[in-house]
């Protein structure tokens, strides 16, 4: 497919992509639960019992039967006869009868025959052994019921959802100490191009140091993947080739960052072909930067090859690296993307027909109390192939392609890096 | 300090905490900057050499003397004589004289006297050997200059911010393959009252299992700390004493997770008065959940004695906890806090004077299309003593001290867990 003859817009580009890939089987892993943030549980958790499994209180007070302080009120007070204290950490050793109370704490377990609790502060003592209560209580009050957590046999958590420190906790109560989570996608790392060094290398005149690999593995990581690197391959088609079929056999997706000129382009949508059916699905996307991303699929698994300046290589990451991992991680649950609210500083133009991603800084305004209004958003219009304003920008900003700019002041939505 | 006779607001709750504890000595470790995402930097990281150290071309195209080109049009080319090619990796073996022009591709090196690049398209063969330009360039253009990326010397990292994928890139292109960054500080995380269990225990009626550790132990990770469990502690003055003071002594910070109960609460608060000098500072913060919050500074270390039920100590660790983190870690250069744009789906009323965090689910709308507007944010009204109600929570508003409430339709931003 020879090069940008027909750009394809990216939610099409992506689109095409991930309709090409198999669905994933998810085999998944066991892990402990406690270190299982950021990784997707592999199939739906289910509670094994009731939580809470008993009645207990929200409440310092007393635990009564609600029909005992039916018309209680402050002048005509309810009189209940003091039946014990419920411990903390066990069952009552008595139960309620008609008439009686029970001093019970936060977190306590209801007597037998209890069914509402009455907060401390609306009762007083009448005479040792022997409440005032000055309110009446409707049954279930200050009390979490038998399984009003989550019933036994209830989907907790979704399978294909991302784990959160929230979800540990879930897990923890219930006394789920280990989750099926799915493998980490093996994402193989290609850097090619033949003034290419690696980092630890001193360059000599002409020759760069490798940045892609690791910006991406970090992205690769951050999205629950596991890169594998490739190191750094000649810009000679037998062995880009014999690298990538390595990477191919040994990983579950393959991307390879090349050079930025038309040659190691060419070279790269070659390679992809040679791989597998169907090969080179996509060849130049309608999205600045990025556009000479190629996208294949190649006996099953995404290939795709990357522009060689890393703001391309990291916008066209998040574009399609990102769904591609978390495809293979069976991921099934959508968490919106964070992002910070900011007013644009200047106008940004740009071209018709064609989606812009925007390199922004975020600074503080002096109007920071109200949140919305806290940060300017102030495009970096550096050369993409500059390095250093990537770690300048705290993010990016969207130009559709229907629009052909945005406007100082307009309120725009930073997608945190 | 009696609970609760006088509710600070949580701004200057903290305010107040961070004023006691002593500024930090961040000695730092060196570790793989490739390792490096999620730290903090230590100290300033310079570029050891410009960047690039050589002057590159950004396109496919001619490398030539800019003064060479002027005047040149489509209509009145200007003729100049090929040189060679400059090859990529390394520096061209030819010097390039008036009058002369040499291939050269993107990334590759600009020979000595050549000062800029005119792209392929602006070019055409005037015969073997000769090519027409026809459009003059300015001196560097389509040239990245020596240094123009970054200079010698030059802050490139600034100590106290956290890496992201962008800065490991930025210090592989430099040859920074090691990085000082801020120790993570130990938090040490003690679990107390009577009714509760560890995670792999079967409860016993009356029991709970231990949630808050692990949601807890989740946030200091992610906030770039080291969580130390203490384990489950009885309600029992001496008890916690002896655990804290451990805790103290091992760690940089204590995070008590206290039973809810007010004994429960004012033994900690004994606790932690029993620890050091200055002692509880904040016994009670005015925002829901989370009164019952105990803020200390002990021989120089934080103590902080969170509410038992898992939203509250979910909300207070975000409030208290991870800018304690952040102090330790020496953060001086703070990101914004992620969240998403949504709708309110109802009104939220809420009581002037207190600020309020209220857990939300966000749903999509079917006016996706638009960023702003694909997400309603939906309130979840459960007891904050529901375990469950975190995991069905994708963030939380803030409603502030000042307001009474907001109306169904407001925009209001999530922030994401």
């Amino acid at each position: 497919m020879p090069e940008f003859l027909k750009l394809i817009p990216p939610a099409e580009a992506l689109a095409l992509l991930l309709g090409a890939l198999p669905d994933q089987d998810q085999r998944g892993e066991w892990i402990d639960s406690f270190q299982s943030v950021g990784r997707v549980t592999a199939e739906n958790v289910r509670a094994p019992h009731h939580l809470p499994f008993f009645p207990r209180s929200t409440m310092d007070g007393y635990a009564v039967r609600a029909s005992d302080t039916f018309g209680a009120s402050d002048s005509i007070p309810g009189y209940l006869l003091v039946a014990g204290e419920v411990p903390m950490g066990s069952a009552p050793a008595f139960t309620l009868q008609p008439g009686q109370a029970a001093v019970i704490h936060t977190g306590g377990m209801l007597p037998p025959y209890a069914d509402a609790v009455v907060a401390l502060e609306q009762t007083q003592l009448a005479r040792p052994g022997e409440i005032e209560v000055l309110r009446a209580v409707a049954m279930g009050e200050n009390v979490i019921l038998v399984g009003e957590d989550v019933k036994e046999g209830q989907i907790v958590i979704p399978g294909g959802i991302r784990i959160r420190p929230a979800e540990v906790g879930g897990c923890m109560a219930l006394g789920i100490t280990q989750l099926k989570v799915a493998v980490k996608p093996k994402i193989g790392i290609i850097s090619s191009g033949d003034e290419v060094v690696p980092p630890e290398a001193e360059p000599r005149p002409g020759q760069v140091r490798d940045v892609n690999s690791y910006t991406l593995s970090g992205r690769v990581t951050e999205a629950g993947g596991e890169p594998v690197l490739y190191g750094i391959v000649p810009d000679r088609l037998e062995k880009m080739k014999e690298s990538a079929a390595r990477a191919l056999s040994e990983c579950q997706a393959v991307v390879i960052t090349a050079g930025s000129s038309a040659s190691a382009r060419d070279m790269t949508a070659e390679v992809i072909s040679s791989l597998g059916a169907p090969g080179v699905l996509v060849h130049g996307v309608n999205v600045r930067p990025g556009k000479p991303t190629i996208l294949g699929v190649c006996g099953g698994k995404a290939v795709i090859g990357l522009p060689g300046n890393p703001v391309s290589a990291m916008v066209i990451a998040g574009l399609f690296v990102l769904p591609v991992i978390k495809k293979l991680l069976g991921l099934k649950v959508e968490r919106p993307a964070a992002s910070c609210p900011a007013r644009l500083s200047v106008n940004i133009s740009s071209q018709a027909g064609r989606e812009d991603w925007v390199a922004v800084k975020l600074l503080p305004t002096s109007d920071g109390s109200v949140e919305d209004e806290a940060w300017q958003a102030d495009p970096i219009f550096a050369k993409s192939n500059l390095i250093f304003s990537l770690s300048a920008a705290d993010g990016l900003i969207r130009i559709p392609a229907d629009v052909t700019g945005l406007e100082a002041g307009e309120r725009v939505r930073v997608f945190l890096f």
